[in-house]
């Protein structure tokens, strides 16, 4: 069974093809700066000889029906499909599934008209993923496609959890709700742990960090999302890469006030301009992290701010699970930086979390305990594959038609 | 030594006179809708039989000046003082002292110029405590004036506790930081307790709840505020009477785009229609449980989200101090409300915290503890004195004169 797994969007459209007997990558990469004159298209796949081989092209390609065109000629030209009358089902990432999907959908009239119908939630990223659909969708009208949400994974969390203290007309009215994000990769690593922890899905306690340029932590109860960082939208809880997080909402009425800040010079400012980038002027940790090491005070700084709110989000989490039976990082500076890790953990003894720092300063490239042996809680390092995890959502649909 | 400890806001002035040698309350009252044609001005003493008696008088009072004339007047006809030369000291309250005052300040013009400085980090309160200092100062050159901060006690908050991830400059040009408020609630609290378990202030960590129609947690390390729930302003952390607390910031976005708000409506919205308010129509705590156990849905549910962020900053305060050695309850809610106590302490004996529940029942008008015997974290009522820790602060700052 083969499925293309495509994540769609404004100006962009990764992908990849899975074979599904093995969980198998066949094919990936990516198509740039649609719309413009030196937009690129790569894929990278496996030759007749079995090697790794790469393709790149630059050349104006103006919408997502050329990219898409351009992605079926890259997979048959590489002879790694002879049509898309070979692929099984497509799996494609909607970012925000608002309340009406708590679940990955076969895509028809009904589920475009819904995911079109949440745009205002996230007229950044619903639009893109909506286009990616409906070119696939025309292109292989025959193969079955399945939305698959980034908010699904919390569609769990109690209502006392999703509500926000405001007038609740603006929840019923307006939608206005938690709804988190990242859902694909949290929900993935939660499995991976109950796999590696032989603790059945339904009673496992953890708290997961996917930690990436966007991040996100979720609170799982017996398998099941009970509370997240991100919000209405990605922008509340962790300090990520350019954006703020947590911030006293006041702060924008008085820089509207003695600033002059706007509504959407606000929203650039806690979008694009804050989080790291906005404490030390960078927003690569890697980079931020030799900065540190050379003395820069700013860089030192954000690393500080970064790892003290994911301690807090740990210790509520610890609060509202009762019993925690592990932590899991994952998101490329979850992967990566152990710096983070080691710091974020640090001095949490009395919520039983004690990281061995030597397994913790080894490259984790696959499934890691860093935790000490006596640890209480298991911390886990598991690397996040959301384009596997999206196949997988797809192939459940399909099997189920 | 006898101190006045005056409390101005924008339309009242309340006020308490103390005689330190026992710290008694001699009177105290309160001048309500200052401006208005029916002003009220009241005062609760002790009368020559050593009664209480008390006068309520209804009409114009036009101004903070003829407020405060009228304070007098009610002190020295009621024989508490002979004439206001009889006060040795004039304490303040002030609600934000913003990076310039740290401690409590005797008033001269460079704390007069200070206060005004501060006022667009305070818009609604500054200008009414500065109105007080004013005219005390006019009506009392003589007598010491000393303001008192709300913000004081949290400028030991670190660096990488008060920034927000926003960009730094906005912290170096226009101020934007934590400045935290109820400093002088958690101040007399966190004293109290360092009394009660017999342990030196600065080696006591506590977590400290101060919980009125506006409210706001603290994490307490050697004595110290670290870390606190409101931020720039007190709009920020728990749910409050009328103010929402923490939410996703674009929400902002979101409603102005969408629902036509602006920044204003938008301020009105999260400080004076949210909160218990707009969950269930009512901000009142004691209205809301009775609500709540005759069946209301939206009681029900603004008491939960009320306890799950307590619980929240509960554990995320836990995992920053390491250690805690109490939890402490004040205010008009944490004084008198068991059900609050015991529902945001509940489940978290993860964390060391067990509320015995026969004795949080009880009425607790005097400190108390509501812990079982084995719990390893002490949870403590300890009713607070605002007033008080002004005039002792004043009596402080005079005595070093």
């Amino acid at each position: 069974m083969k499925i293309l797994v495509l994540n769609a969007g404004s100006s962009s459209v990764k992908y990849q093809l899975f074979e599904m007997n093995d969980n198998q990558v066949l094919a990936s990469g990516l198509i740039e700066k649609i719309g413009e004159m030196d937009s690129l298209a790569k894929i990278k796949y496996c030759d007749e000889r079995g090697c790794e081989a790469k393709i790149e092209r630059v050349g104006n390609i103006k919408n997502h029906d050329d990219a898409l065109a351009i992605i079926s000629d890259l997979l048959i030209e590489t002879k790694v499909i002879a049509s898309l009358d070979d692929l099984d089902g497509v799996g494609h990432r909607v970012v925000q599934g608002g309340s009406l999907f708590s679940k990955p959908a076969l895509v028809d009239a009904h589920v475009i008209e819904g995911i079109e119908r949440l745009i205002p939630l996230a007229p950044l990223h619903n639009p893109g993923n909506l286009a990616g659909i409906k070119v696939s969708l025309e292109k292989s009208p025959s193969v079955p496609q399945v939305a698959v949400f980034d908010t699904a994974f919390h569609a769990t969390l109690p209502q006392y959890a999703y509500l926000y203290a405001l007038p609740y007309k603006l929840f019923e009215e307006a939608n206005v709700r938690r709804y988190g994000f990242h859902g694909t990769s949290h929900h993935f690593i939660v499995k991976e742990a109950a796999k590696t922890l032989q603790k059945p899905l339904n009673e496992l306690n953890a708290i997961t960090l996917h930690l990436g340029n966007g991040a996100s932590m979720c609170a799982v109860k017996n398998g099941k999302s009970i509370d997240t960082t991100m919000g209405l939208t990605p922008l509340e809880g962790l300090i990520m890469g350019t954006r703020s997080g947590d911030i006293d909402p006041a702060i924008l009425f008085y820089l509207a006030r003695t600033q002059g800040y706007t509504i959407d010079t606000l929203d650039t400012l806690l979008n694009k301009e804050s989080g790291l980038k906005g404490i030390c002027g960078n927003n690569d940790m890697r980079e931020i992290g030799k900065m540190a090491q050379e003395g820069d005070e700013k860089a030192k700084l954000a690393l500080e701010m970064f790892n003290y709110r994911i301690k807090k989000y740990i210790g509520a989490y610890s609060a509202i699970l009762g019993r925690v039976d592990c932590i899991i990082f994952t998101g490329g500076i979850g992967e990566n930086d152990s710096d983070v890790r080691r710091d974020s953990c640090q001095g949490l003894s009395n919520l039983g979390i004690e990281i061995d720092e030597s397994v913790n300063n080894q490259r984790c490239s696959s499934i890691t305990y860093i935790s000490t042996t006596s640890s209480p809680v298991k911390v886990l390092v598991i690397p996040t594959n959301e384009e596997l995890e999206i196949a997988l959502q797809t192939k459940e649909v399909i099997e189920a038609l």
